[in-house]
């Protein structure tokens, strides 16, 4: 379960078949770590204990070098305050423009909590390209293209969510034993 | 009680004579807000149905006006990745310089959650000044002298924290009824 219906489908077509899948939306309490797998875990032992049912949750974070992480696990309220913009500007003259986004993804059931990451690898841009896509996607190269010049369908494949995706679905349908 | 044994001292000096104050660490997962006072509020009824006894926490942020809000609650994290070089940077050029730090004290008893809050207001420097305080105190322009230039007794006097402190104590004795 995750709290976006879009992701939720995303799940439950990567799961056809093999599970069934569900959306429940839940205010979750959250430990602040910089590390989106313990945010992660944390969300998913304290969903567990409400729900006892088997689920989900994920956290994603952007996490830029040369700004010792920065934006990190606050992705998402940096991007609504200071923006791209304010990427581009804190990276004004800085050579290294290493910076990766990662998605973190914790299963819980009555055995514990597993978490499995994904992680794409890229390049901060000196200025935004592209249409698609959202958020850090324009300021995002990855392979010479960013994220919001590569096409729906190819990022759904590299994205950090899909590799988080399938390495949970890989464990899920090889090595997991309910409970 | 508080995260922090120099500020469980200042809390215990408040209340010399009134209520004793001792300290208690505990890790406590946050709810993800922009408010303060709601961060402080969620922490203290977590912190409450593990403890059942009457407690305070605390949660201060850093506003500044034209970058949204930001750092925001994530005050600590901002200054450890981009820090106040980062801050004067997002700042470059920028004729609104408005920001405030608010603390909120929450304290919590079987009666229920009271917030509290503490502001000062100022604006951001061009460039740090000052060789005391921490944290973003040199680029916090408050009547004319940055926090890092004013004595540390005076600031402990006038800070965000004393007068959420204040308020908070006010409350305490003269509107507290004990359950």
């Amino acid at each position: 379960m995750t709290g976006n219906a879009h992701k939720a489908e995303e799940v439950a077509s990567f799961f056809k078949g093999t599970a069934d899948v569900t959306h429940i939306s839940l205010d979750l309490p959250e430990y602040r770590s910089e590390d989106v797998g313990e945010i992660a875990r944390g969300k998913a032992q304290y969903a567990y204990a409400q729900l006892t049912s088997p689920l989900i949750v994920d956290d994603t974070g952007f996490f830029i070098d040369a700004l010792r992480g920065f934006p990190g696990p606050y992705a998402a309220y940096v991007l609504k305050s200071i923006g791209n913009t304010g990427i581009l500007r804190l990276m004004e003259g800085r050579p290294d423009r290493g910076a990766r986004f990662i998605t973190a993804i914790a299963f819980a059931d009555a055995g514990g909590v597993h978490v499995f990451k994904g992680t794409i690898e890229g390049q901060i841009t000196t200025a935004p390209r592209g249409d698609g896509g959202f958020g850090y996607d324009p300021i995002f190269d990855t392979g010479g293209k960013t994220l919001a010049e590569i096409p729906l369908e190819e990022k759904s494949r590299i994205s950090h969510r899909a590799r988080a995706l399938t390495a949970f679905h890989d464990w899920f349908i090889t090595a997991y034993q309910p409970r």
